[in-house]
């Protein structure tokens, strides 16, 4: 009776909708529960909506849905300011500043409880479903999530195609009503697709209004759950969610008590607050790794391009059959890569540019059939080929004060390389290796999953786990897009997980406005491994008959090391081709990767960004300003700078005539005195970009 | 033209339609090729058609299928008879005798090669699919194989319905043509059950035709391939093989060159000949293992039987939820089986009575939710319950000279498993567990794959190489049936694969028949963990309300380790059961695990079974003899003991009054001296046995 009396009580002082506001005000959530008692939101910025009424909901693999006939029994308020320093960063602390409820719903016929969590951040709202442990919910399926964006006019946005296997498209820009997967070239260079539907599309989604709204959907911390994309309904501006499923439809195994991942909705009226949000990395766990002393930025070069360019080889014998490599019949083409003696060059060169490490991929016996066969035994990831010897070039690099990187190629068999892990890292361990790259090329073994179904999701995050317990650090290539995991595993140093560079040296590569979109999409969930620093742009400087180039200016290839944050900064291209461009390679050589604090002074998605860090440890700062196809004017003000301090400053820009189809190769570098009430003009070319380093002056 | 002309020859000197004979010249191959290019064969037993015409061939997916269009270009004919020495086996020499022919084929439309390889042995025919190395065919999916074994009449048939994931079924006696999965009691015990459809049974299928020939359909090495299970067509005594597909319906990913396993027909009209086959084994590959002084037979007591009786449990705590492991939430229930005082009991007791072992089962943490629920994260292998003290249980059983057995139950999260492996293998080299006994109970993840499939077959062979390559013995249970993989890799001392004594203590359990028909099927692919020696028959025993029992006398209990072959035996009871049986238990004490030679004196599969062994390196012998459900005596003479020479024979034979219903646990035990000359004559109780030491007398 007394438990009767209870619920009446919070039937009375609970509403049953309820508007929260993000501590700035800007931002305010409306909650309500509907008369079926179906849980839905909304969400206004300044008192404009932004996302009307929608729905949220889980569907069960056979039982009653979590979706409806529920009640609020309780809610939680709080609120939340607190710093934290990423052990790797664009800035040393980062704050954590939102208003969080937790609306306790209970679905009376089955008796079911379920959660939903906001957090209103001054640039977003994020909410979750949470299943706390119960009597009548314990293991169950998701079949489908019914979390609904929808929107309240036709936006432009930048959308990739729902891929259950690539995120490695250029984006498209089109209205919101004209989204449809048929738009894209396939003829794109991405080996392995598994396009969802005409009118499914990835997350994260940029989007900006006609009144000029910047927007932002996407997810935080996925965590044995699947990648989300979402579904469309072009001329009603609706998004619905879309979980990755596997083979035989499930989206996702749980027990109770769990959680689904944080859904966002980023939005301003600036697109520099999207940009430069955080939010994405505060909606996941602190470090789970106590001592982070050995997880160190790096900047690297390695043998890699010289592959994607044709000068030489992954698999050493070209036999397309790696089973020969077990009867010895292995025999080399002389186009091998990865050999000693190559690896040795690296090394000087590295060594005597200052740079941290080398990777070096085709290493491993296994590259002669390692693509396209859906095969399970391709690599094992401790055998070297017969020209590469590990001890000889670990023991170089060791006398040379240069880290070599490991490179794990799963060719997607993951199965296989799960079997091998404990093995390969010993072998790192073994030789010193800090790092290493996986990749994961190819279709999915155990077959019948996706890249970005639950399990490979749980596998990315296991390799992180399992890499850090050996105090080891990740590059992860092919993999999932990141969603923050980095702030929980510091040593998943950086991914891939979008267009990266290569796709310009034999594909139909990237336009311009390629890179002025990655950083309020990709970037948003953790550092990429983009491997920008091609000074050789054209393929036909390798061999007369290939017309695939880099999309870009030299000048701007440079801009990239700032404007794309990551920890782990390639300098991709031939060490000879930077021998012979010695004053524009001192940009790449001065170049910070870890940061005290970042500005990012502009910002359009797909048209610009002009971003300005300060080197962690230290007083010098660095800009990177990049453009579309479009040539840009620019004024910037240096205030950023320390008051009072004269700085040197290095400009390196494009040239007058440069053009990153017709004069891509024109650069300029120019140095000048500057403090922080200076102004700068720059001039960027079509596809073009600046870089420019400020070196304190002390007396 | 030179080819042209070459091809012609062929063409003229290699008959389309050959006979090939056994050694004996018993048995007779016929091999022939269609009008329309099919490779057919067919079995003659003494002049006698045993299988009719049947067709041959391999359907791929999405390429033309290679079961028609071939020509016979070359053949290769030869004569085998060797001798080899098994690690542990049944004899101390196997001769391996045999013709062999290939005949190699060309589809002439597609200029792809297949190779058809028959053996012909006295015991029966045995033919695979070889796939050479060659350009038109390098990888490959088999979608199904149309392999037709046609009979020429409606035998006797013992079968097991045709489940992916399991084995564990009672046999069914029927009429071929009465053939019928509806006919099999689905109440019996089995946790996962994936029937494939009303007409298919597992291989090896046991038949006997109305005029007395005994005939065997089964498979060997198996390898790289799934399980063949057979399609029935009743009423016209047609099988076909019904590979085991995975969830995309697909059956094996191959690379040339590479062949499938084994398919075997034995044919006798003497059923010993099938029983004492080493067939299958001998169509394995020879050992891998070089060193093999490790692999020792063992015989073993364990914290086991006490959990199936309902004595202790598994798990530690009964909460139903494992995580709360990770929160140290465990609260013991007080009847945790596998504590470390429970076990230093069973290391005295093993001790005590010359055993050589101890299994601790429900050691290590996660048995609260360990099965059913499809969860993928259940065990790590290396992680003890509270009160389970590894280094405190190891070091008390390496003082008392016994070694302990690792229990790895997977739940069938193989994934989980592959990933934990070798840290479970650590662990167990650090404390000098020499030995594990695998687990698969419950639904295979990765999801989407059967126990039977090609995936899951690669795994159990898989764990059988690796814990070779750190020297570990391996006793699978919830595994694929072995099909002579323990040829190859030795330390592979014995699986379970079948319907175990265990079903006996919760279950309708096993017919009196059921021990009569295993060694014509089961056991003709490797040793058996079967867990015989239960001396308290009656469930009742343990919890007045059970009806349950083990379907046996105990005398037949003791006969169990003579009949049923395996060089690991379990004595499976309790220790105080054995205690108040002492003199019974004097033969399980005494009984050899590891033979010099075995003489089966009888045996019709479904009635009864009688084997003398010898035991490796001694002289002593034992014998076993033991029926169904029907009582029977038996007139044995003792040829096989040495001449000359005196032995003090043991009999434990069944009470007068012995019936395995009404009173299974009579039985008497009585010494009498013996030469090779002498008579003896059995009295088998309904469900009964005799089990028999023969100890030399030197003066």
């Amino acid at each position: 009776m007394k438990k009767t009396v209870l619920f009446i009580f919070f039937f009375c002082v609970l509403a049953q909708a309820q508007d929260i506001e993000s501590p700035s005000k800007k931002i305010t959530l409306h909650f309500a529960i509907s008369s079926t008692g179906v849980p839905t939101y909304s969400v206004s910025y300044s008192g404009k909506k932004i996302i009307t009424e929608s729905t949220l909901g889980i569907l069960l693999k056979g039982e009653k849905s979590l979706d409806n006939h529920f009640t609020l029994i309780q809610q939680d308020n709080k609120s939340v300011d607190e710093p934290w320093n990423p052990v790797l960063g664009e800035q040393k602390t980062i704050q954590n500043r939102y208003h969080q409820v937790t609306f306790f719903l209970l679905q009376n016929e089955t008796n079911r409880k379920m959660n939903i969590c906001f957090k209103i951040y001054d640039e977003g709202v994020a909410f979750r479903y949470e299943f706390p442990k119960q009597e009548n919910l314990n293991y169950f399926v998701i079949s489908e999530e019914h979390t609904q964006f929808n929107l309240t006019g036709n936006h432009k946005t930048f959308w990739l195609p729902g891929d259950f296997d690539s995120q490695e498209y250029p984006y498209t820009e089109s209205k919101f009503s004209d989204i449809n997967t048929d738009l894209v070239d396939k003829n794109n260079g991405i080996g392995l697709k598994s396009i969802a539907g005409n009118f499914v599309v990835q997350s994260p989604l940029m989007m900006k209004s006609n009144d000029g709204i910047y927007i932002n959907i996407f997810e935080a911390a996925v965590v044995n759950y699947p990648v989300m994309h979402l579904d469309v309904i072009p001329n009603e501006f609706r998004l619905g969610s879309h979980l990755v499923p596997n083979t035989l439809g499930d989206k996702a195994y749980l027990q109770t008590p769990c959680t689904s991942p944080w859904r966002t909705i980023m939005i301003s009226n600036d697109a520099r607050d999207i940009v430069s949000s955080k939010m994405i990395l505060n909606l996941n766990e602190p470090s789970k790794i106590s001592d982070t002393s050995w997880i160190k930025p790096m900047k690297y070069v390695g043998i890699w391009w010289e592959m994607h360019v044709g000068n030489s080889t992954w698999d050493y014998a070209g036999s397309q059959n790696a089973q020969n490599a077990a009867d010895g019949q292995l025999k080399p083409t002389g186009k091998h890569g990865a050999t000693t003696g190559n690896t040795k060059k690296y090394i000087d060169f590295a060594a005597k540019n200052g740079f941290d490490a080398v990777l070096v991929e085709g290493w491993n016996v296994g590259w002669e059939d390692w693509f396209g066969n859906w095969k399970e035994n391709v690599f094992d990831f401790t055998t070297p080929y017969p020209d590469f010897y590990v001890k000889e070039v670990t023991d170089y690099a060791q006398s040379k004060g240069i880290k070599m990187i490991m490179h794990h190629e799963t060719s997607g068999s993951v199965a296989n390389y799960e079997r091998h892990l404990d093995r390969a890292m010993e072998l790192m361990k073994q030789y010193g290796y800090p790092a290493v790259k996986t990749g994961y090329v190819g279709r999915i073994i155990p077959r019948g999953e996706y890249h970005d179904g639950q399990t490979m999701v749980n596998h990315y995050n296991y390799i992180a786990q399992r890499m850090a317990e050996n105090k080891l650090m990740v590059n992860s290539h092919e993999s999932s897009r990141p969603t923050g995991y980095s702030r929980t595993y510091p040593n998943y140093i950086a991914a891939e997980a979008a267009r990266g560079n290569e796709f310009n040296a034999w594909s139909v590569g990237n336009p311009p406005m390629h890179e002025t979109i990655l950083p309020f999409t990709r970037l948003l969930g953790g550092p990429m491994d983009y491997t920008p620093g091609i000074f050789e742009i054209k393929m036909s400087y390798y061999n007369p008959t290939k017309k695939e180039q880099v999309h870009t200016t030299l000048a701007k290839q440079l801009a990239l090391y700032v404007t794309m944050y990551s920890p782990l900064q390639m300098a991709a291209d031939l060490p000879e081709n930077y021998e012979r461009y010695a004053d524009a390679f001192q940009f790449i050589k001065d170049v910070a990767v870890d940061w005290q604090e970042s500005k990012y002074l502009e910002a359009e998605p797909g048209d610009y960004i002009t971003v300005a860090r300060k080197e962690k440890n230290g007083e010098r700062w660095f800009l990177g300003a990049i453009t579309d196809e479009h040539a840009r004017m620019t004024t910037l003000k240096l205030d950023f700078l320390t008051p009072g301090q004269y700085y040197d400053a290095t400009f390196y820009e494009d040239g007058e005539t440069a053009d990153w189809k017709k004069n891509p190769k024109s650069y300029s570098v120019t140095k000048m005195r500057v403090t922080n009430t200076s102004k700068i003009i720059l001039h960027l070319a079509n596809g073009g970009g600046t870089a420019i380093s400020f070196k304190p002056i002390f007396n």
